[in-house]
């Protein structure tokens, strides 16, 4: 959907609004397929998991099916209540709702009003500048610093309008974490009513045993909230499941905003058969762990270097213009990202693909770099 | 979820937020069968479809399962496209969300800013102060009359700081319409920078030939939206997918302020096979006219008057007290509305159910009446 701006109609919307660009929907998979007369799209672009999801998961969709006609259970309760025996914590502070996305726009609009500031890393997930800017919210973007969250930088940010901080760990799209020390001293010294805002989307592919127990702040009842999905590691994200954590008197705010029904029926039951399906969990980081190993050392074979990894993701310097590349792996059917608007206009985020997947990447790169 | 109101923390969220009252999630279906010893439940509270769902949905859902690793198309396009073609209209003139509480939460973000007034008919949908409350806007509340949307007290209430006024047609909780005439004449007295959401819900559902083409006012241009489900007629509300029409001068701010994955893959494909099953509407169309007539003659025979109902459900003066009234249902395991908490106390609404539960719910309303 192309909006062009429109000059005659600018008092309707909120002001904030206008300050939002306008939408540019992507080719559909049906298009892209017709464009470049492939049968099949080998998609390493969004992160998505190669494996498909938990075959419990699905399952329970298809049985549950026969049950769309009645709403879902407002509250989530049942996989809310599964979550927190999961983690050990109360009901209370967990919230279900529409993907990790929508997470985040009941975030904005609960805590972030004109004048407050919100500071993130940059380059990080895009949707952190859309719904804080909706909310008239100035984001500050300090610069990552060997691909990863600076968090002195970060610090040296913080103001009195700071409302809140997003640290994105593993970060999207670098795949670059912060460890547990340097966050504990980041709280310390972070100023107690400022929200600290922990995304982890990517954590449960984190295989370094120095990542940020990060719910321990939660139970130690900070001014702390984490965002997690089953987007990833549970391959739900066509479904639309996230959740957060937080203390009571963070999450009482946030259930005042979210919707009476953010989730639909399909996602708590399939998210529930999910959270015991150990087989699917165990095959899948395995795979990731020696996809992400194969690919980086592939591509370290033709010059290219790779940034630490800890998601399922990786964020490499290709050394050449990664439009052209992108482009040129498009017209064979492969999609991956180019990182020329995140400020790095020779790197690529490439999404782990299957083995196969991989491998196919891989060769079509060494093609493309043969014909140059 | 009891969210206890917290003092020490009051200066973490918006301002607007300590206006919104804390979440009480009601109990869950089989907490409530559980505690009256019933198997099952008669669901006639939330005016759903008790025919089920389109089988051609149903199929849809199942087999589009096996894809839900992957993210949803962003922009909706084919079901977009699909509703564009259904009604005449381009496609920029169509935007689809996460049912049609998430078309109301889009709407008041996209227009809705403190100091602003929305006025809507009371009672009416309550999700329309919920998300107006947020933004800070002034909910301005007009009686209905006759249990109808009056009009011209709507005008009166019009002020210039009026930014949108809502008509529920039918309005939810009573069932009443407005016409064409009326709110053509309406429409023509309005300040014309004043947005008119017909909220059309329970649209299909009408058979009164007088029924306005609110359609006709986005052809014309006018700062109209219109916001229609998939959740009643097509039985889809486990599925969380509703849409809205307008101009595209009043579109491309909507489309600026939604998520970038708000509606999820199966609810794209259930509601586009739905909306090719002629069968399934015809059908379920019969079954509420019939259901609507035969409930309202059998509570008239037991001295209850139901207001003019055109959707899938009534309103109806019990003469009782409706509270004690849906307890004693409830005992029974049979569910509907009271109404006192809007306005009216002896009032309840009923969602039209299968033949089999009307009389249920006749015979149990009998046994009440007589044991008193």
């Amino acid at each position: 959907m192309v909006c062009t701006k429109n000059t005659e109609n600018n008092n309707l919307p909120r002001r904030q609004v206008l300050n939002i660009p306008a939408v540019v929907y992507g080719k559909t998979s049906a298009q892209l397929k017709e464009q470049y007369g492939v049968n099949e799209l080998v998609l390493m672009n969004c992160n998505e998991n190669p494996l498909g999801s938990s075959p419990l998961a699905i399952k329970a969709i298809q049985e549950e099916a026969l049950n769309i006609n009645r709403y879902p259970e407002s509250g989530s309760s049942d996989l809310r209540q599964k979550l927190a025996n999961h983690y050990g914590i109360e009901r209370e502070m967990v919230l279900c709702s529409n993907g990790g996305d929508n997470i985040i726009t009941t975030l904005m609009q609960t805590f972030l009003d004109e004048g407050d500031e919100l500071v993130v890393g940059h380059p990080s997930f895009f949707v952190y500048g859309h719904t804080s800017g909706i909310m008239g919210a100035k984001l500050i973007k300090v610069p990552l610093k060997d691909y990863t969250y600076d968090l002195a930088a970060i610090l040296q940010a913080v103001t009195p309008k700071t409302k809140m901080v997003i640290i994105c760990n593993p970060n999207n799209p670098t795949s670059t974490i912060l460890r547990q020390k340097e966050v504990d001293e980041f709280i310390a010294v972070l100023p107690q009513d400022c929200l600290v805002v922990f995304d982890e989307a990517y954590r449960e592919f984190v295989e370094d045993k120095n990542y940020p127990d990060s719910l321990k702040y939660v139970k130690e009842d900070k001014n702390v909230l984490i965002i997690r999905t089953f987007s990833k590691l549970y391959g739900l994200a066509g479904l639309r499941i996230g959740y957060c954590l937080a203390p009571q008197k963070v999450m009482t705010y946030m259930a005042r905003v979210v919707e009476t029904f953010p989730v639909n029926r399909l996602a708590q039951v399939a998210a529930m058969a999910a959270l015991d399906d150990k087989n699917f969990v165990t095959k899948v980081k395995a795979a990731n762990a020696l996809g992400k190993a194969y690919l980086i050392d592939e591509l370290a074979k033709l010059g290219m270097k790779t940034a630490p990894a800890y998601a399922n993701f990786i964020f490499t310097d290709t050394g050449m213009d990664s439009i052209k590349l992108v482009k040129d792996l498009e017209k064979r059917g492969i999609l991956i990202r180019p990182a020329v608007s995140w400020g790095f206009p020779t790197c690529v985020r490439i999404s782990i693909g299957t083995q196969a997947e991989n491998e196919k990447l891989v060769k079509a790169i060494q093609e493309i770099k043969d014909e140059i």
